[in-house]
């Protein structure tokens, strides 16, 4: 049996708010019994680490970097990759669903890439998208708060299994 | 000496008007001396190689699969990574600036990414950015035919050297 | 608090007794509580598997592909790469320390890199190094059995905390 | 028509005797009309690159960093990958054929990759393998000179087409 497994992306460097709606969404999917999975460096990645851990969940990060001792403290099990942003692709890949809690450039490459692999992106406080030359596009599906963020990325994953 | 690089982003399956965009921007990136730098494959990517070659210019393809048979027929360097569309990122990063013509999810990504690292986009009939929280940013330059986007990149690049 | 991880390595389609060996392998690594973090598919990587859960251990799965359902059924938290074998060298960076039970020529390039990382491989039924036009190098440490290869590999990680 | 490309691997610290090797390894890599393709940095790839420009041929590099300054001087095509030493395996993918001067563990790990794909490997001065357990494995066709080196590289990738 694999672990349900919630990506969270974000902001390396949030503004209060932000890394506090990061905390409690990492609280809220360790609530559920599925584990954290995020890039494992600071800010929104170290708050969903922190609220999971406070709950007793299991935490996963993907370092973009060498060196393991770059994760922050509350990662359980560093996955070192040496390759740079291209750790992203990555971390799409092995989340059943996503939440994005705010975010820039390297937030917006990920929500692009997990809505050309189909899968489901909760935004909370994040990107909106729109084409150039067509209406707009359902894009992600967004929350209103971390609960909502966390059950509609739950019920994404329980209807796939 | 290297060359100049200007890496081609866009759709696999565009209609007939993106792809003849795109052969006309390699036609322009091969009048200037530079290399074309683009994902391989079929579509935008193809039309690019293919009028690149037509006026003798220099084409390359980053590769995502595991076969150099997979690259179209204008392709002189195929790149094979076998890393999918983790691929895309590389892309972005040999480019010294990038065009966009059309596009899709794969698209927005690697146009996130150019943005993240600080690269020049130009973009043709591809994707606007905003903020859901936030005023709207600046995102890509755009250019209303091949041409401009092509002048436009190029002065990007003799502009950083 | 980070968990102390033995990365193993080896054949996807070993003999009997290579495949009884890696199972032996997973349950010592379990019984002093470390993870095991394997290539995730069949052969070595399911008996690693298998034995670490039969005693309750955890298990991580760096899989090649895109799809999470290659992984095999023992492996409880897949991180899915689609990056082919390039996936190996993070497999390696993510250890602490290798164990090489068995294997071919991804083994090897897996030893390599590990040396070429200064990590502690030990192997079990695996290659011997030599250079053309040199002595005989160190190379890897080698064990017995499982239980002296997982000792000499926890000796190793504690050592350097 | 895509190039011919010929792999060239080996150490980044080579002896004078080595790097002059791998010097005239480029020579007649670009004699043959054959693109040189390695990874970008100093010792044997410099060596090479350096010794197919003074013969006219074309160089690309596979660049670990992000940084395509990275490169050596007589590279023309730079391929950024970030991806430390995992770019590794694309250099592999991506040649024809390699020519393996001199060289350590990565070099090791790269000659694996390429028996592991079933690509042919000559070795100059470089690594022999064996089995622990085994009668010792074909491994690497190995060359006197580097004249011989190119011709072994060049008969495989013609053999091929």
């Amino acid at each position: 049996m694999t672990f349900n497994i919630v990506g969270v992306i974000g902001a390396s460097r949030p503004d209060r708010r932000t890394y506090e709606l990061a905390e409690e969404v990492g609280k809220e999917i360790a609530k559920r019994g599925a584990a954290v999975l995020c890039g494992g460096l600071g800010g929104v990645m170290e708050a969903v680490c922190k609220g999971a851990r406070s709950e007793g969940g299991l935490t996963i990060g993907i370092i973009p970097s060498d060196f393991r001792d770059d994760a922050n403290k509350y990662v359980q099990i560093p996955i070192v990759t040496g390759m740079g942003i291209g750790r992203n692709v990555m971390l799409v890949k092995s989340a059943d669903a996503l939440i994005a809690v705010g975010g820039g450039f390297g937030t917006l490459s990920e929500i692009a890439h997990a809505l050309n692999m189909g899968k489901t992106v909760i935004g909370l406080d994040t990107w909106k998208l729109e084409r150039a030359y067509d209406k707009p596009i359902p894009g992600l599906a967004s929350a209103g708060d971390p609960k909502e963020a966390v059950n509609l990325a739950m019920e994404s994953i329980l209807g796939m299994k």
